[in-house]
């Protein structure tokens, strides 16, 4: 596991923008985010293996696209330690991925921004801008944001992500199935769950909307009652997995009966 | 005030297209938006009276940028009635922005669909998802979800939406002051607030991120914690507000000491 030390010896990132791409539709990108990647002298691609080509394939299609001329620099995602605590292991991960950043921009050719495309926007449950922080001297960082997969999954459904004054919480899978549905709660958003965690909710008076793939070809959607949705979204998953080797998915449940006026 | 009889007599509007523009810069659309506006036969647009005659141009201007060929009908915004009760007086001035939308398209020189510019996405505190469902008969809605003010916040402050598997809360001005604190809240973002409801919290172990203008050349920035912050932002506010004549601004509320692992 490298350390500050390995991070110091390669040339430093002055100008570090972190663009985001929206959720795989290349029509997603923004004209600020085409002109930024028009602008970047040097564009990192991560290569997260197996299974994930499709993603990699779908970021240089959007670089190709946007008429960018910058010099393309795959970097290799490292793996997480299944054996340590998840905010050790997370951490240094973090810490790698910061140094493989590093050593991958010594086959810079020529000087000037940085570019990495994230998935989505950088804001949203993205570690990238807390990779960032761990870079010496630490850059200037610039965030060009990105449709995030909630707007993704509201506009496929064209559905108003809160009721009239009504409030939204957004949590992740772990947490929905460490703590249930959050007391107050009328709108809950729930990403990175690769567990179907709804099913652990007595489904009773809630109603789900779910979208896979969002902007692709490929997007799948079902709403309903949770109820009667479980089974089919859970089988829909499964197959759409199997087929694609991955599968990114986000769902929203709203109470039946909404609480807010 | 116009009934669903009114509403029926004009042409009907087949294909709606909503199409998300982002905060206040042009580049925040995004190639989809782009695309649409592009293919759109008309485009309604508003007028909202004095003082956001800034917000009308940039309409425009957006529309110029894109190549759009559309016919540009305008049409006024009704005044809501203000001794109605709250959840009345929407629903009434929702039923009447979709007669004026209808009565504005018997001046469309051509079939196709019909595209509105919705200020950031259509699915986050807006009302033309549900204006839209009033239309007889109900026209084929599509969304181009677009750059949130959540989004055009994180951006600016480079600061990450949520902490690591931490939930995030969405809520507006009035709620904050009716409700308070939510109990179980880290991270809260505040929208539709003309109030600065933020003074009514005790601000201990609270910090605050707030933007006005987000994305504009007269974007404002101010974080830090909010014991400290609360007069600075409200001073500014007032400042830019009547420099201006209007303003839209959100901020993001968060404890300083995370409770989520």
């Amino acid at each position: 596991m490298p350390n500050s030390l390995t991070i110091a010896e390669h040339p430093a990132i002055t100008d570090l923008w972190l663009i985001g791409i929206g959720t795989g539709s290349p029509q997603h990108l923004t004209l600020e985010g085409q002109q930024a990647l028009r602008e970047a002298a040097v564009i990192l691609i991560p290569h997260k293996g197996a299974g994930k080509d499709d993603l990699a394939e779908l970021r240089l299609q959007i670089i190709r696209a946007s008429g960018s001329t910058a010099q393309i620099i795959p970097f290799d995602y490292p793996q997480r330690d299944p054996t340590l605590p998840y905010q050790t292991r997370v951490t240094l991960w973090h810490d790698e991925i910061a140094a493989r950043w590093q050593a991958a921009l010594a086959q810079a050719e020529r000087a000037g921004p940085v570019a990495l495309l994230v998935w989505g926007d950088p804001s949203l449950y993205d570690s990238t801008l807390r990779i960032a922080e761990r870079l010496t001297p630490r850059p200037k960082l610039r965030v060009v944001p990105g449709i995030t997969a909630i707007q993704a999954l509201t506009a496929a459904h064209t559905l108003p992500l809160n009721t009239v004054n009504g409030p939204v919480q957004v949590t992740t899978g772990r947490r929905l199935r460490e703590h249930g549905w959050p007391e107050d709660a009328e709108t809950l958003v729930v990403m990175l769950d690769g567990d179907c965690s709804f099913q652990t909710l007595a489904p009773e008076g809630l109603d789900i909307w779910w979208g896979a793939f969002l902007g692709m070809d490929e997007q799948i959607l079902h709403h309903g009652p949770l109820a009667t949705s479980t089974a089919p979204i859970i089988a829909a998953r499964q197959e759409a997995r199997a087929r694609h080797g991955w599968i990114m998915d986000i769902y929203l449940l709203r109470r039946s009966d909404p609480i807010s006026a």
